[in-house]
């Protein structure tokens, strides 16, 4: 990718290039707009509840006059979007794992202004999550420098990447077609995990469509490529069914139980199928990609600590 | 040290020398006996106490009948003695966090063995001082080649770590005689911390005390200078005054509070330690550096987990 300078030593040394560092300050930012979003939506459907008397989870629609609410949803919007153009620049094996310091974001923020006090292993969740993703950020892969979208496409069609999406669409269809009518309703893991392997097809095609877009601004049109409005066109399927099974899920079951088991899921398959399709360990010593992994483990125990024990503490508190 | 091939590429890659990797071995070996030893040492006792009818708790002595007490107690001490070995080939800042992995393989065992059912968040705690101690290992400096006990020397009188000596006693001191008989039966902190010291200082010259007798069963004697006999001096001062504390924190409070806090503080100082008198981290980058203290991080909240998510099973069942 353009002006990545930096070579990368061999066994993954601090040396991140230019894109990545962008990259990572993109998904870091990404992290703190939707922590605080949620922090801030929260604030916002606390007053209107208390300014009406009728709360959102009973019916309530008074939190749409309420200014903060909305300050709360651009907050969201604003971090969906860096997380899109974090992708353009740095590897789904760096970006996505990073998504977890949101909830840390949320947690930290939740316990200072709304007063929902965080759990002991709580605060371990959180240095946890901020360890391993120092770890990944260090093992991060260079991104080979990407010039048009047809590469992307060349990336997209290698049969080893066919296969993980002819698997992937496999499982999901038994899974939707045969397993989601009997036991959609009693085992958590089948919503999640449509969600989580259709996601991880959301991320792949949301970064070729978000590298077009990025070498589009910079000068070289790629809407002038079918494969740009392809890209398109999965995004928009992958993305539609992501949110229709994740919403289902999280009507059925607890947030407290989705949450860390889709996390989990869907980070895991996003890093499979990145490295899959752009080889990011392609090029990177065993001892630094094993790093990546130990890293990776070591966040999703912190998310899912975090995760357990806010349900701790919530219990015998009221639920607002 | 002898024979230590592999150049250490500067960003730390996967290349461990072989006395590395002898000391991984050591270390690993000795975390195995030292964590079954407590498990034989049980099952001992509950032998014991079936046969006797008197509990080792309220004062029994049946149990210096049993073999299988007697087995637990010499493969504890075989597991000290690997631990011991292990720091004459490796540094403090690869072995000591490896201790934590005793841990793991007492809980594991216990709960297959025991029956002493292992939390969830347990398990979690494992996986976490696993992921940790591989990025540690992966991350390990290499030691400088030591030819005889005066160069130990010279490095445990260079000013720096000879102002770290000073400022352990100091402190010791004034929590000995000052803070133990105001605080030391209501805060927890106080015994832990001279121990933690003290181990700080066991450690290192154990590490001198290795290194010199490696030497001379290599060899070249090392008995003949009066630097050996001070540094065993030294092991043993240090070594009595740290296990009479432990054992006064251990009296006062529960294990569950001690053993952690203990572990955390001990393993931080001694790699301080090591890292002041050996210069371990010289020739290491940056990321590397970094890494390695991230595992260390990881190591920790993971044995701070581990300890806290056993107190939550033990409470309602009863204690044996």
């Amino acid at each position: 990718m353009g002006g990545g300078g930096g070579g990368e030593g061999a066994s993954g040394g601090p040396e991140l290039s230019t894109d990545n560092v962008k990259g990572i300050v993109l998904a870091l930012l990404s992290s703190g707009f939707i922590g605080a979003s949620f922090i801030i939506k929260k604030k916002g459907l606390r007053r209107a509840a208390v300014a009406s008397g009728v709360r959102a989870g009973v019916g309530g629609y008074s939190y749409l006059m309420e200014p903060l609410w909305w300050v709360g949803m651009i907050t969201m919007i604003v971090g969906e979007v860096a997380n899109f153009v974090a992708y353009a620049f740095a590897p789904a094996v760096l970006v996505t794992p990073l998504g977890a310091l949101s909830i840390i974001v949320s947690a930290v923020l939740a316990h200072f202004i709304l007063n929902e006090r965080l759990h002991a292993l709580g605060v371990l969740g959180c240095v946890m999550c901020i360890a391993g993703s120092v770890v990944i950020v260090i093992h991060a892969p260079q991104e080979q420098e990407i010039t048009s979208v047809r590469e992307i496409w060349n990336m997209a069609t290698q049969p080893a990447f066919l296969l993980y999406v002819a698997s992937v669409i496999v499982v999901v269809f038994v899974l939707v077609f045969y397993f989601s009518p009997l036991y959609g309703q009693s085992n958590v893991l089948i919503y999640t995990a449509i969600c989580s392997l259709m996601g991880s097809l959301s991320v792949m095609s949301v970064k070729a469509l978000g590298t077009s877009l990025k070498l589009t601004f910079e000068g070289t049109n790629q809407l002038i490529y079918p494969e740009t409005w392809f890209f398109m066109l999965v995004v928009a399927t992958c993305v539609l069914t992501q949110m229709n099974y994740l919403n289902k899920a999280l009507d059925t079951f607890n947030t407290a139980i989705v949450s860390p088991i889709y996390y989990v899921m869907f980070t895991t398959l996003t890093i499979l199928a990145s490295v899959i399709m752009f080889k990011d360990w392609s090029g990177q010593s065993p001892g630094s990609i094993i790093s990546g992994i130990c890293g990776l483990i070591v966040v999703l125990s912190g998310t899912i600590l975090l995760h357990v024990t806010k349900d701790y503490e919530r219990i015998p508190q009221s639920r607002n």
